[in-house]
């Protein structure tokens, strides 16, 4: 049904991977570079993510000005983000456009102008987003649970600290892009209409000479305490609930994608029933799984009245010791369905798969098609995920609160 | 490019509008009721929300668990909301589903339980949804603006007020249910991969015999004072500015759509340019058109610290007034290419394509497609989009600011 996906490795490094959706007439792509928030310098968080907000004021030939006009003339939807391991750079725009807009990024990535002058700016920015951030009680709260959960550098939040973003200079954003910005381990993810052969040839022109550096070393910290409470002045109280799960690339990464599935994913889910539809506790409820290259998590959020904050804590730490007695076959039928309707309509979004390539290469060394991925859902039972679940039973709870009070957490459960 | 859209109506007043799309694999509907927060009783704010709550709790002959149970198993993805002028229930699924689906659409918008024991975990969810709101303090902040620039009853919050849902009984969600879940002003929008005749048979036999009573009208208001600020003990500042726009229904449309996609629109956009780039005073800026039927208006955003607030509210207002001289041949082609671009991905969504011939129905009583869109984007001049402006310059303002402190609002400008 889906067609084979195509890769090229060039000399320096630099992957190109491709799907071809022929049906379509537009093309999406996604550059990873291998540098996210576990990069940054230990007194500097933020940095690169100050250095992506800088990268797009001019490169090459163009100003800051000209750079903006011109990806909005090709109509390219653009977006940028940095996570722990990587920042990306995606787009989508019309096939007959794709080549001008790499060509573009070609000058974002490698010729940036990072000019002095709209450094202030940059930095205010900047300062606005983590100002904006203290506004949204719940991210505040992931943060929170993510620093909590992961071992250093790994739970870092991208947008970095305002002490850290006031002290930056425009050397050390200078410094980091040089660093950080070459073509070994760089990822570009491409999907859509495109010809294969006029691709590679692009992307040879515009990247083939891209010096191939090797990206930097991580070393480890040790991780949070595993209960924080933020306080708040709120009659909110915003819960996340946190459990090791493998990565991505283990071999039973499937089996636990299922088990979350079965408690979060669908109105039918455990969560979403005993949480929201019967005991009214809350309006939202999920549990979503996050991974890293070597290591993974679950993560949990529910958000209630303070009122019954402990009661909703209490429920849904219920409901995730649960998942250790296992699954049944009706759950997982149901799962099934819901995934494969969701695979099918991913076929139909170029930008959805330029990301989900690009990241499936730096999880396995290639990319997954959508079949293969329904492949692997159909192959789940109830049997292979039980086993799972046996040997995993989610445990070692980490867990963040924010609101008016602090809440009881179990002790027998961590 | 685009197929021709078609369209059925029944006897009894429902409309079924379906956009032809061959190259998918799924299909999408949207069924748009002719009830929204307008038509809440003045002491009952909320209601319809708590009615479209209840109506996924059983139907037909299924109870509430076996009602999403079949849908989580046809893979529905699905949503529900509520407006101003319209309850909305969307779902996209494989097309070889979208029978089976609409089916059980059949049942939930015309023989719902509204089963007396899970009422109260519905007023909970309800309280909970009011609550959540009150940790988003730009939606809160957006609601106080709508409130005040549209005349009663078009800028209620749908979720209703707190003392309303605590009042509310069982049996007025039955008897809004009754007066208001009709036929007549109906409309089914459909898009994506489907047999025209065989749907037209599917949607006659679900609900051609669905009574035609038709909807209630709709008595306005007074609008609100020009200026709230609403007291928040934050650093940020949340700042609304909204004014007076004509609707989609209107000829001079799109001539208003094209100056908001100047100021707001791709990364080279007047307010994108000077409050985020230049100056750094914002993480996010942006303007929207927004229509009812007979009214409409442009509603901007700013999210500051509080220390940059008045500085972002001049700006940004410097901006808008800025508007009326005119937009520039460079802005437009610009805008054009956007468009063209953004007009040719949507083709490949189902489910916004089934959104958007609803909506149209409902403004056009026809639903455009997108090459007629494209014509209409293609048709703007500076010269028509001028001569828009010079009559209807951007004026009459209404603010709403949100944080520690009152902003000073310029008195001659509105």
């Amino acid at each position: 049904m889906t067609e084979p996906i195509l890769s090229h490795t060039f000399p320096n490094g630099l992957v190109l991977v491709a799907e071809p959706m022929r049906s379509l007439q537009s093309a999406a792509f996604t550059f990873l570079l291998p540098t996210g928030c576990a990069h940054d310098p230990a007194h500097r968080g933020g940095l690169g993510s100050f250095t992506c907000e800088m990268l797009l004021r001019g490169a090459g030939t163009r100003d800051s000005r000209r750079l903006v006009l011109d990806l909005d003339k090709l109509g390219v939807e653009r977006s940028e983000s940095v996570n722990h391991i990587h920042t990306g750079f995606s787009g989508a725009t019309l096939a007959a456009n794709l080549g001008e807009a790499l060509a573009i990024y070609g000058d974002i990535l490698r010729r940036p102008h990072l000019p002095e002058e709209q450094f202030e700016a940059a930095r205010q920015v900047m300062l606005q987003e983590l100002q904006a951030i203290e506004d949204e009680p719940a991210q505040k709260m992931m943060v929170a649970l993510r620093l909590r959960h992961y071992p250093e550098p790994w739970g870092r939040p991208s947008q970095g600290e305002r002490e850290a973003i006031l002290a930056t200079t425009i050397e050390e954003v200078r410094d980091h892009f040089a660093r950080h910005y070459h073509a070994q381990d760089a990822i570009l993810g491409v999907a859509g209409r495109f010809d294969w052969e006029l691709l590679q040839d692009t992307v040879g022109e515009l990247f083939g000479d891209w010096s191939p550096r090797k990206p930097p070393e991580v070393a480890e910290g040790p991780s949070g305490p595993r209960y924080v409470h933020l306080p708040y002045a709120s009659n909110q109280t915003h819960i996340g609930i946190a459990y090791p799960s493998v990565p991505y690339r283990d071999d039973d990464y499937f089996q636990a994608w299922g088990a979350v599935g079965v408690l979060s994913g669908g109105m039918s889910s455990r969560l979403f029933t005993e949480v929201r539809e019967r005991r009214g506790l809350c309006y939202t409820v999920h549990a979503m799984p996050h991974t890293l290259r070597d290591r993974g998590g679950v993560f949990c959020y529910a958000g209630t009245t303070a009122d019954r904050a402990q009661e909703t804590l209490e429920v849904t730490l219920g409901e995730l010791c649960r998942l250790a007695e296992g699954v049944e076959a009706h759950e997982l039928d149901r799962l099934k369905a819901r995934i494969k309707s969701s695979l099918i309509m991913q076929q139909e979004s170029s930008s959805a798969r330029s990301a989900a390539v690009a990241r499936d290469w730096y999880h396995l060394g290639r990319a997954r098609t959508l079949e293969e991925l329904g492949q692997l859902v159909d192959g789940l039972t109830c049997r292979s995920i039980n086993a799972y679940l046996a040997e995993h039973p989610p445990r070692d709870f980490t867990f963040a609160t924010l609101g008016p009070e602090e809440l009881e957490v179990p002790d027998g459960v961590s």
